[in-house]
């Protein structure tokens, strides 16, 4: 099996990478001799910056975040004291895991959920509590039902807050609609007083830029306004433009800022600077607006072409998300077929010559339900069009043979 | 007082910052220039690397300490599997601090230390013992003492590592004499036994490559073949190159390479890939080690003007570090002049236009000793020749005040 895994052959519908012939090598070549031609914002990208990040990138953010909610007015604007920069949004996760989640804690995540979130939780000790994702989010009464459950067991004194992919969801596709975004935090509110203490709403919209032309994402919980003190948000550059350029951002309340600059200073003194002026001139010069036109196209067509050739070729049993943007997307297999990384679904799989993400990778240690075991991840973001077609071919004989059709 | 602090007029020598206007601003332009010509090496640079970080980086870095420990043969090279690259040699100490170290465990430091590293330790509730430092290094009494002492009291048993800044000291300026090196990590392998478990030797480099020209800097750790398994050695690229382009390295037992990884992982998947192809080809140019020769001359000689307007103006009972390298010294005031932040001293000193780092940052929470209050790091790293003669002289007015000279 490690011989097949090294294998030039195997085509990877697995990895989280982007499309590496869409990388923006002129724009960023170009960018970088601006920047160093002068030599103030040359020798000032160069320097130490500071830990909460470069003053006009996060003003640019909180800007540009404004006008993706369509909000008018400065006054409905992110404050930039309660930003920071990081070194994409990943790293903006762990610090807020470190200021709020002490072992023992408990987080509310999606069923299934990003899976690195749940390694990041596992790793400061925090216990999870998985709420099922429908076509529009979260399950409200399943919400509502693990909150009293928690306020039965008094484990809700040790929530801390609920962690959301809002966008496109990683692994499943799936976006969160505003409606819904907004029954969650007052669902939370509610519950408070049982909880004694704030329980935050973390958006994670890490995907949310890489929307397919045509589709109108939803908008952010930063659009509440009645909630703004729950709310942390986090996002991501890096994954439009270039994720050889790791450059994130979250959001918090200001309580929480001055802690969670304390964890950034012990972590790294702030983000390399030369990157977070790199990205505050994509942004300023529209390079970054054009670079993200590009890929969207790009992963729109790759996830229709990826839908083709599941319609065509997976028996009509299997299921499968069509989401409107992000890169990946989200399959369950008919009957009893194991998907998990020891199955002889997998081996199978990989003898074909075809390498996915286990669904069971992004569902949390909940005991309160069985693992499901037959779903996995199919990405489009970094595979050409001849390897989706082909991918998809041969995890489609994989399946007909588990069943017997082949 | 926090008028004072903004005022343009203050004089910074506490900044940790290297030169402004020394930074490589001509070299990054055409480095990048080159890197995002080439279509393949472009792409690679802008998109994810891997979590122990680039290849030729790391083959490189193995190469150059082998270098600087005049090592030959490939056979006393560290293996790149050993090493990972960081944001900075910072995020190693943060990683390593997470892998090694539970709540409640001890570290042995010296005293006084890097204060950053103390913040690490804090953060993750370990606990300090500290060991005085002589000007060869660490005191070996003091450390078999120290040593001996716990494990009359059983704390050996979580004792899980000696920290150490070897060249240049943050904040002293001090070097450890490669014999000394040796002495230590023959002292830790006797209590290993006490201790039950590996005692390793931390070495913090991160300035080594700062020497003054002329000064030849003791071998590392890493040179002592026979403790190779109990070293664990952190270096840095972003001090001597560009504190914006921040990539620092570390090199471990392979023992804890992999958990090491799973936590690099959880952070950001690994240091920005851009950065690491930036660096690897600064260093295969010879543009790293131009850069290198400018900034060790220019440290040098803002070094010898600075003890020189010390010598000058401060009085006679002052007592200094002479480095050899680095960016700081150290100072110790006569009497009772109480240099902390809260101090009547120290508020004198910003009114006067002057700063400085207060020693007391940079000693440990320790309960076996008193918290010396006397003490100062004095920076001649960011500062102009200008500022060094003048802010030297403004303090050494305040001392004299102090000291009823004024």
């Amino acid at each position: 099996m490690s011989q097949a895994l090294k294998s030039p052959n195997l085509i990877s519908l697995a990895a989280g990478f982007t499309d590496n012939t869409k990388l923006p090598v002129a724009a960023t070549r170009q960018l970088t001799e601006q920047i160093l031609r002068q030599s103030q914002l040359g020798r000032s990208a160069l320097q130490y910056g500071t830990a909460a990040g470069n003053d006009a990138l996060r003003e640019q953010t909180s800007a540009r975040l404004a006008r993706l909610d369509h909000s008018t007015g400065r006054s409905s604007r992110v404050p930039v004291d309660q930003m920071v920069i990081t070194n994409g949004s990943q790293q903006f996760l762990y610090l807020l895991s470190e200021v709020l989640c002490d072992p023992g804690d408990f987080v509310i995540v999606e069923d299934p959920t990003y899976f690195v979130y749940l390694s990041i939780m596992q790793s400061h000790g925090v216990r999870a509590r998985s709420v099922p994702i429908e076509p529009d989010g979260l399950s409200l009464d399943h919400l509502e039902q693990t909150l009293r459950s928690m306020t039965k067991t008094g484990d809700i004194k040790r929530l801390k807050y609920l962690y959301s992919v809002t966008y496109f969801q990683n692994p499943t596709g799936i976006t969160t609609s505003a409606a819904k975004k907004k029954a969650v935090l007052d669902l939370l509110r509610r519950f408070e007083s049982k909880a004694g203490h704030p329980l935050y709403y973390v958006e994670d919209a890490a995907y949310r830029e890489l929307s397919f032309p045509g589709y109108e994402p939803p908008k952010s919980s930063l659009s509440l306004a009645s909630h703004r003190d729950r709310i942390i948000y986090t996002g991501t550059f890096s994954k439009p433009f270039a994720t050889g350029i790791r450059v994130g951002y979250g959001i918090l309340p200001s309580s929480l800022h001055g802690p969670l600059m304390n964890v950034k200073g012990n972590h790294d003194f702030g983000t390399a600077h030369l990157l977070q002026v790199l990205l505050s001139a994509a942004l300023e010069s529209g390079e970054y607006e054009a670079q993200l036109l590009k890929v969207r196209k790009a992963y729109a067509r790759k996830c229709r072409l990826m839908i083709r050739s599941i319609r065509q070729s997976f028996p009509d049993q299997v299921r499968f998300t069509e989401p409107q943007g992000g890169l990946c997307l989200w399959a369950t297999l008919p009957g009893k077929i194991n998907t998990g990384p020891k199955s002889a679904f997998f081996k199978a799989s990989i003898k074909a010559g075809v390498l996915y993400v286990p669904g069971e990778f992004a569902f949390a240690d909940d005991p309160g339900r069985r693992r499901p075991r037959t779903t996995m991840r199919l990405s489009f973001g970094s595979a050409s069009r001849e390897q989706i077609q082909q991918g998809i071919d041969r995890l489609a004989q994989t399946i007909h043979q588990r069943l017997g059709n082949g």
